[in-house]
């Protein structure tokens, strides 16, 4: 497991650089292997993209630099327990693993409840694993929504 | 309705260009009142992006033109139904509502079994209208899938 915490430290890592930068705090990263392929915070706000979450950013960096627009073989390590927009490019990335942090259960896509991990839609399930570095990946975002509510 | 039938076919002109460019036929526009603000084709192959949907490419160039990432005031037009992928980002856009051509049982992520227009997740709810333009929006993915198998 020591492989899966170094992962979620980078993705901790951007999650930092978003919090600095006034950000929702989420990382993300995206290895092959003991490699890693891709990492990102996200920028919604340096954007001016709804859609700019981390993982859909590394999803799209990682397909770049791999010349491929499937991710076989590869794993997501996120700080925040993905939405269902992001789950959905998951699935369809074919991605192999997803490694979370905190959990998500009012936006979350994988909670119970919001029913896509099951649902028809999602043709390929990624192997889904949380609660790595989650005390972490939690408190950054609780401070920064503390700090907005001022 | 005159005026959602335009759009739609604004809509379809740029499935077609997909057609033509040998992605999946799926086109989008967005609206704000009389205008049209963004249009897209699906570009997955071309760009090598699995996120590259009509309606996301859509989302983010009509916030790039409005210099917002809020689509508060917007409509969506898609030949068809949106992915959850799409309808979460949709939905974080605060779109007010989608027309859709062809329904999309399978993948759809409005279709009754997949969940996610009734799940917590997906905070902001847009209207959905269904059925516009479907016959020439199904037809177009049907010629499609049926050169693909031969």
């Amino acid at each position: 497991m020591g492989q899966v915490k170094d992962f979620m430290q980078i993705a901790l890592n951007h999650a930092q650089i978003a919090f600095e930068a006034d950000e929702v705090p989420v990382g993300a990263v995206i290895a092959k292997k003991d490699q890693v392929i891709a990492t990102a915070a996200n920028a919604m706000k340096r954007l001016g993209d709804p859609t700019a979450h981390a993982e859909m950013i590394a999803i799209r960096k990682a397909c770049e630099v791999l010349k491929q627009n499937r991710l076989i073989g590869c794993t997501l390590y996120v700080t925040l327990e993905p939405c269902p927009m992001c789950l959905s490019a998951i699935s369809f990335a074919r991605l192999d693993a997803i490694y979370y942090g905190a959990s998500d259960p009012k936006s979350g896509g994988v909670s119970a409840g919001n029913g896509l991990v099951g649902a028809r839609a999602l043709h390929h399930k990624p192997e889904i694993y949380e609660g790595f570095c989650e005390v972490e990946s939690a408190a950054l975002l609780k401070a920064f929504f503390e700090q907005k509510r001022g």
